[in-house]
């Protein structure tokens, strides 16, 4: 969960990073530290409706990426360096195992599909 | 997977319950039932491209929260309280397992970055 | 993570499999190739702000399915079948691990969520 202001460094870095693939979503989020966000500067137009919904939530973009075990380090890494301000809102990292990987184009299955 | 309507509820319950925070994303999603879904009240005009590509498709929000295993069942409680009407729609919560949680601003991992 | 184009072929190969259960939501990818991104006709004119924000990447759609362990094999192969064109961009599928299902509306958990 990241700053949308954040969006294009993190795109650069992962591909600099040799991480390419990702998959990005519009969220809404909100952190521990909700005092003021209603006055931060990244809310998202497009998302209006959402925000009157739940005044104190953020407009944030969620990134998906999935990559091997020994390039798990490196992708968490990458997020830090592309997205750490240390300000409140700089987001966070989950990490989950992933059991099965398939390319659809040729039914191929395993850590290739993740190159 | 919530209904629109039970956004507020569930952002104030969650809240109460000292679970604040979390991650909302617009959805469209079917059940077992869905036979008059686009009658459903809660269409969210907003995702209308999406909706008349999916005529049968009912827009929802989609909650991810991550907590310790100590407050699991407190996380799904609150949610099943904040959003049971009874009725077909209400929704449903999936539970994975998390292995690793890193706060961006700070680079720290653990549980403590749940709080 | 699909293509916009193949969601009606999807959700209809999903029901014909009696997979009806799913969340689709919009999200922007990129794959290892993204040469010529810029291009394809599946851009989501509803999302340019983000596709501004980020040049190369596709609008797409995620599809999250949960299904029983016996099912997996099913859902796979109905997915790959119905998204496979051999060109690139047909998507990926991953797998994780759900280890609790839980239906809002009765309250009850397990496999029986998953009908």
């Amino acid at each position: 969960m990241i700053r949308i202001a954040k969006m294009s460094d993190t795109k650069i870095a992962l591909s600099e990073a040799g991480l390419p693939s990702f998959t990005a979503m519009p969220v809404l989020g909100r952190g521990k530290g909700h005092g003021d966000l209603e006055k931060a500067a990244d809310v998202d137009p497009e998302h209006h409706e959402l925000i009157s919904e739940m005044p104190r939530l953020k407009s944030k973009r969620m990134i998906t990426l999935v990559v091997t075990d020994e390039k798990k380090d490196l992708a968490v890494e990458t997020l830090i360096k592309a997205n750490q301000t240390g300000k409140s809102g700089d987001g966070k990292i989950f990490v989950i195992d992933t059991v099965g990987s398939i390319r659809v184009r040729t039914g191929e299955s395993g850590d290739e599909t993740l190159d």
